[in-house]
C-alpha cells in the first residue's frame, strides 16, 4: 500500500490538478515528453489527483484558450515551456493574457539574474524577469532563471531536469487532499477471462473502489495488472481479497505487485 | 531534409490532427505514455501536423467533451485506450455518444472475433465487437480485435504494439498535406547569448519560416538545437544559411544535426 502525502495533506476533500505541456517539439514528434509522468507520479504521491493532461503548440491563442480551461476546473494547473529567453519562448505573455493582468518585469526576478550575470545581463536574459503583474516565483536551483505562480497556475521550464528542481520547491507548499491508496494484483491470464470477475468486484463495492485493468504483453502471451483504489484501506483490502479469490477460481495464478 | 510523405499527399493545403489518450493509468503515474511520441512522429513524416494532444481519465464525460472539442477543429483525430474486453473499456460508448450515434455490435468485427475465439467466446471479448452504427474496422494484425474509424474519429488500442499496428494499417489512406521540411543545427551556446540571432532571423523570414530554439544540457554546459521547418526548400537553405552565419558570428560551434 502506498501512502505518501504532503504533511499539510486535507483529508476531507478531494484535491485535483491538470498539466498542460507547451512546445511545438512534443507535437511534432522530435522531442518525447518526460515532463507528463514525472508530475502525474508526484501529484499522486501528494494526494492531488491529476484530471487532465494537454499538449498545445508555441501559439498565443492556442496556449490563452487551454490555460483558461483547465485553470477553472481544477485547484492546480502546472504548465512546462515556454519560458526560455528565446522569441519561441511565449507562456509568460499568453498566462499574463489569460489572467487579464499586465506583463511586468518581476523586481525579484530581475535582481535574480543580474546577480547571476552580472553584466553579461542582455535583453534576452531579462526575458525571463517577466511574469504577470502580482506572480509570485518558484525557484530554479538548477539555472537561477525562475517559474513563477500566479492565482492557481504553477509555470514551470521545460528542461526536466529545471522542471523537477521546480516541482519539489513548490511541493513543500501544496496542499493535498484524501490520498487514493493503491494495491495492484498481476494474473496470467488474458483481460478477457477475468473480465467478469473484475466487472462483478466493481458493481459490489461501486463507488468506494476503482478497479482498473492494464493488460501487457509478455513471454508471448498476456497477463493483467489490476490496479485498486480506494481512499479507504479496510475497502482496499476487502475489494483486493474478492479479486484474488475471484481470479483464482478461474485458475489464474495471482501475485500482488509491490 | 527529411521528407517522407504519404503517397496521397495533397501539397496544396494543411492537413492537421490531434490526439486524445485515454486513460487513468497516464494520469496516476503508474504508466508512461508511450503513443502520443509514436503518432507525433508519424504525423509529420506523413506531412499532417499534430496540433494538440489531451489526456483524460476514464470518465464518460470527460472523453465525450475532449472528442467534441477535438474532432471539430482537425482533419484526424486519434484516440488511444479503452476498446479491450472489461468493465473499464469505456471508449466505444463515449464516441458513440459524442457523434450521436447507437452503439451496435459491427458484423464485421464480431465474425472476426468468432473465428478468433471460437467456442471461447464470451460477453467480455464480445464487448470488443462493439462500434458506434456506420463504423468502419481498423485491422488489429497482432490481437485480432478491430480498432474503428467513425466520421474523422479514429479510435486505436492503449497497448504500444497493437497501437503502432493499428496505425500502420490506417497509414496508407491518411492524406498528408505540404510536408513540413525541417533542418537542425547544433551550437554550443547558450539560448541567452543567441536569441538576438534567431529573433532576427525569425522576423527577416516571417510566416516562410518556423524557428525553434530547443535548449540541452550536456557535459556540464548548455548548447542548442535550433529546429528550422518551411515547406518550401529554397526558403529553408536560406534561413539555415542565415542562422549559421549569425551563430558562427557569435564565436559558436555549429553543426548540423541529421
Amino acid at each position: 500500500m502506498s501512502e505518501d502525502t504532503a504533511s499539510s495533506a486535507r483529508p476531507d476533500r478531494i484535491v485535483t490538478a491538470a498539466v498542460l505541456l507547451i512546445g511545438n517539439e512534443i507535437l511534432s514528434g522530435r522531442t518525447k515528453d518526460a515532463n507528463l509522468g514525472y508530475i502525474a507520479q508526484r501529484c499522486t504521491e501528494l494526494g492531488i489527483r491529476l484530471i487532465e493532461a494537454r499538449v498545445v503548440a508555441d501559439d498565443e491563442a492556442a496556449i490563452v484558450e487551454a490555460v483558461n480551461a483547465l485553470r477553472a476546473r481544477v485547484n492546480y494547473l502546472f504548465t512546462t515551456g515556454g519560458i526560455g529567453p528565446t522569441h519561441d519562448d511565449i507562456t509568460a505573455d499568453c498566462i499574463a493574457k489569460a489572467v487579464g493582468r499586465p506583463l511586468i518585469e518581476h523586481p525579484e526576478a530581475r535582481a535574480l539574474l543580474d546577480a547571476h550575470y552580472g553584466d553579461k545581463i542582455n535583453p534576452a536574459r531579462l526575458r525571463m524577469a517577466r511574469t504577470p503583474e502580482g506572480a509570485a516565483l518558484i525557484e530554479n536551483p538548477v539555472s537561477t532563471a525562475p517559474g513563477f505562480r500566479i492565482e492557481n497556475v504553477h509555470v514551470l521550464a521545460g528542461i526536466p531536469t529545471i522542471m523537477q528542481a521546480m516541482f519539489e520547491s513548490l511541493a513543500p507548499g501544496l496542499v493535498g487532499g484524501a490520498p487514493l491508496l493503491s494495491r495492484a494484483l498481476e494474473v496470467d491470464l488474458p483481460e478477457s477471462v477475468i473480465a467478469g470477475v473484475l466487472t462483478d468486484a466493481q458493481a459490489a463495492f461501486a463507488e468506494t473502489l476503482d478497479i482498473g485493468s492494464y493488460p501487457f504483453a509478455r513471454g508471448g502471451g498476456f497477463g493483467v495488472s489490476v490496479v485498486l483504489r480506494s481512499t479507504d484501506g479496510d475497502t482496499l483490502q476487502r475489494g483486493l481479497d474478492t479479486v484474488a479469490n475471484g481470479l483464482r477460481g478461474l485458475g489464474g495464478t495471482v501475485e500482488e505487485r509491490v
